[in-house]
């Protein structure tokens, strides 16, 4: 499989578009963070609400929630304000991805509610979402704890997501639009600060994949996911 | 009525706070602006669509409409993401505002939707919506135009709002969010480039309020609009 | 401007239309009336319920909100029974300007429901329906003091509600439906019993009005208003 | 069975409410009638349009419909404005009974809307609704052949309902709301001028009736319907 | 009126198609039972749940309720999955149905709710779903007295349906689909097993009927539901 | 990590549960199965239509959707009939997995919709139901060509799923609902007839997964495919 460098801006196949984390970048929330992974700009908010839902009324423990949502013209081509079946798919892997990294019971009756608003998208939506939804979380947590709300910080370890693709016979790390829709194979990952993984999304579109092409993305996810995993360290140290 | 300054940050009773608009902020959008009002952020973008409301078809002219909506976090307190009356409320006032300075016979079979995301909630999230959605449809028409969509900009003047307000027996200009909540009454205003009335919505919370008053508040209203009309031309210029 | 007398049956230009209140129209409802104001017809009721919203939980205030809504033939053509976007503007119109004759407090953990339905539409359908609506909550009012539901009545003053417009380039006031549809502003103005204003909505439609066409516009609502006030005492002395 | 009259205003056990109809009650509706029984208030119309259901596209023939509703204070206490399960099933039986008066076939492409509006309730309401409706129906027919809309009148007899039940352990024709809440059975029957069977819906709430009863039921409701039409007559000749 | 043996599988016009019931079909509800009539299978269940809908909250009565609802596919053409109005007025037949046979008192602040699930249609779903489902209510009921979930068991007597009919001016016992979709009469019976009348729905298609058809379809009704009441027996004996 | 049986009924860890596919087990769609795999049960049913969705409106190809839902009382305790997100989230996978064998351009116009409902749950509905409805999907497939609905057959290859997971640190192949609820993880593998991946959803609960772990469950999953598309073929035989 060749690997010349064909993508936009002169991107190798396995290099990441440049990601910026802004921490508190709204004033409401618990937490925020406004990420920008190249074009895609996805702003998360973490809210903490006394509240939990009905399944869990009457227990001692806490929940976590996310919603995904996009502007309607945060697209090429202008949606509606609806509650896709898409968007329900994302929010959905976005909340399973953090729970994985909260200790419910420490969260004592309290609701996270994450919120994550595409302001512009060019690929890799959910996955930019699922990283700045983490920070956003660190910092509701740590102010949660500060103020007294809940004793114990119910965070343990990190999380952090990519995409890898197969695109014309190419392996491709953090896929763009333009990538992303012509892509024959498209794996989302999510995976926590020791490696392991937390959420696996994969879908052939045109042809399938084999267990070999496999290998190799989740290689490729693997690094890409380390390096994601020093940017947010990064910004939680300013 | 005593005029002594209170306000947050020293402002004077008469006094806009710090506003700031940028063009182009997001990509896709025939035309986008960030009106930033002090704390009070709104993502504003205008989409130009080949297709015209049911009551509109068989006929050659166009239509305008607006959506205004709040990020859940947006606010104080998160809420639910719902178009609720508030929000159907608001967004009718803009439509009704940005179309009075549109040639609806120009737009040739055209929608323009106009878009007002609040990104982040202090008060006079309504105008201004109003003064950054202006810029939008601006920068959309002149697009529609060169790109040779319609032949003749739509566009004869300009559009801008301002809130005016008694609160604690004091007149203001451009009410934040905790002025708003305590405001005896509150009229918010949009006038075009000449200095007419496009929409005068005013509303007395707890005491009513006389014709003198009102006239005070028009007088601060009309200046309050000159000012960001200034503002909004500046932009156009850059 | 002219102000000859073109108007259907002869109407003055600063004529209301006739305008006839009857009390106790319905039988189940704590207080109810029928307005008729020319050919706008508008069943106004007051219900009382020993409940509050959410947002009240927990304290002494009571609380009191409408709903307006037009039977699907009230108008010329039919109308789909949808809650529209334009009658939820109307009953939050029609909601806030009665509030502002209520006493909250006096209502005590109860809710005051105004349901607004147009029988019969020809335009000055809110106005209509705010006039009928308070007699409806005055009555509904005094017997729930006379059954000793509540201890005090809530009730201060008195809201009356009336249209002025400009119609090729002659003033009006009361406007009817085809009135309003050429109308090239449409100002409406809610006062309470002491001349002073509860709600101004003023809307260009066409061409944007000057300050002295407010003023006089302001001038003939006053009295417009004045005139209605003195046909809801009447109404309430039979 | 004993058949002695207890019911309000010594109403005896066979005797209808007082039955009054208004023709042309509202101005804009091809058909309107307010039919009042007793203290049930139904304002009815019939609305003409030029479109068909889904169903019938590519077919000459039309379609009439049924939409009911109550207003919220129609009731002794407030209803929700929402199409309660209850509606619907009986807007299906009056779209029905009245479907089967008419030739669909004459009406060419025409949808006739017919819209039933409890203003008022007090047991009885869709047989009152049949009746009403029956007139407004014929009204909007004679004024689609007047204005050639359609060339043929469609309507063939006529159609009036009325419910019967028995209620302790007495039988009773046209039962009013307090009678209808303790009935033991409640039957209601629609008729054609002919003295035919249209609809018959019999529920039997706390004890199952025999067949003897059913029949005598049946009898009291023939006799009914045939005052009920003769009523129709000449409301119609008027 | 001839009786000419004219029906699919040279059923004669008093003859009901092939019944089966199985029973604990499947095995989570409290009970179940798969009704098989003719080429028309539906899926009974009952389920026990302890609550009580609102207007019954401070009582201690019980409540039955059901819901009816067909797979897309379960006929010729697919249907969406929308609960139509049509199954709206099927599931309140059968709620009401059921509850005639409940002593609501019994049920002691417990809901019975009904599942009746089309999987194959081919006319008369709704009363071969009040068949069946009176079967898995037996047996909910059985199970609810056995765990001791209440004391007395509810069920006072039992339930059948059974649709006759007028098509081709030839008397029908137990339409299938294609008889119903030409029959210019179709009556409903839901007896109990004393042979009085709990429900009666008749509907005249194309012409009305009359009082002597309608004995005659009643006494063809009695006749199909004694069968059915003896099917039921027996498999309640299994 | 230990494999000792200590499944339901004697299972072996990596055993699938008793699978039977009952073709054409409706009448009415072009395709059917019932899908039996152990306490799950899935009717499935693919149907033609002559349309296609907006986007593909005006090209000449064609489309395949899918539609999953529970019946209420398929489950331990009683669900709504709602739309629910995880429906959502599965009909959208099952709807990929299928479109994969499927050329859309010689569907020419027509859609395939795909209903797959849950008449029993005992974990594993969505690959049960993947599996059920190639197999709708291949007979209606097979009628279309030979009703000359369409020329060529669009199914190239055929598909099917498993689900394996980590449960109390052993490996587990098609997990039942108890397994499913314990499990640390859980993978739904989606794969071809030349066993390439279509599809892959990987969620740890409770702790993350480690490389080799996935190595594993690859495995065991690929085998399980290989099993029940043996499975699929037989059935196809016959």
């Amino acid at each position: 499989m060749s690997q010349k460098p064909l993508r936009a801006l002169g991107r190798a196949a396995d290099e990441m578009r440049p990601l910026r984390f802004t921490r508190r970048y709204t004033r409401h929330a618990e937490g925020s963070a406004l990420v920008e992974l190249g074009e895609t700009w996805v702003l998360c908010t973490a809210s903490l609400e006394e509240k939990v839902p009905n399944f869990l009324r009457g227990t001692n423990r806490g929940w976590l929630t996310a919603e995904y949502s996009m502007l309607p013209r945060a697209t090429i081509r202008r949606n509606q304000r609806s509650n896709s079946s898409r968007s329900i798919e994302i929010q959905r892997l976005i909340g399973r991805s953090l729970r994985s990294a909260v200790n419910l019971d420490a969260l004592k009756g309290h609701t996270v509610l994450i919120d994550c608003d595409v302001l512009q998208a060019d690929g890799g939506t959910r996955t930019a979402a699922i990283n700045g939804a983490y920070l956003a979380l660190h910092d509701a947590m740590d102010m949660a704890v500060r103020e007294r709300v809940i004793e114990e910080n119910p965070l343990h370890g990190s999380v952090a997501a990519v995409s890898v693709g197969i695109c014309s016979a190419q392996f491709l790390l953090d896929l763009d639009y333009q990538e992303d829709s012509g892509a024959e194979a498209d794996i989302n990952v999510v995976m926590n600060d020791v490696g392991h993984f937390i959420e696996l999304q994969g879908t052939a579109e045109g042809h399938a994949f084999r267990r070999q092409e496999l290998d190799v993305l989740l290689d490729w996810a693997e690094r890409g996911i380390q390096y994601i995993i020093g940017r947010q360290r990064k910004a939680l140290e300013s």
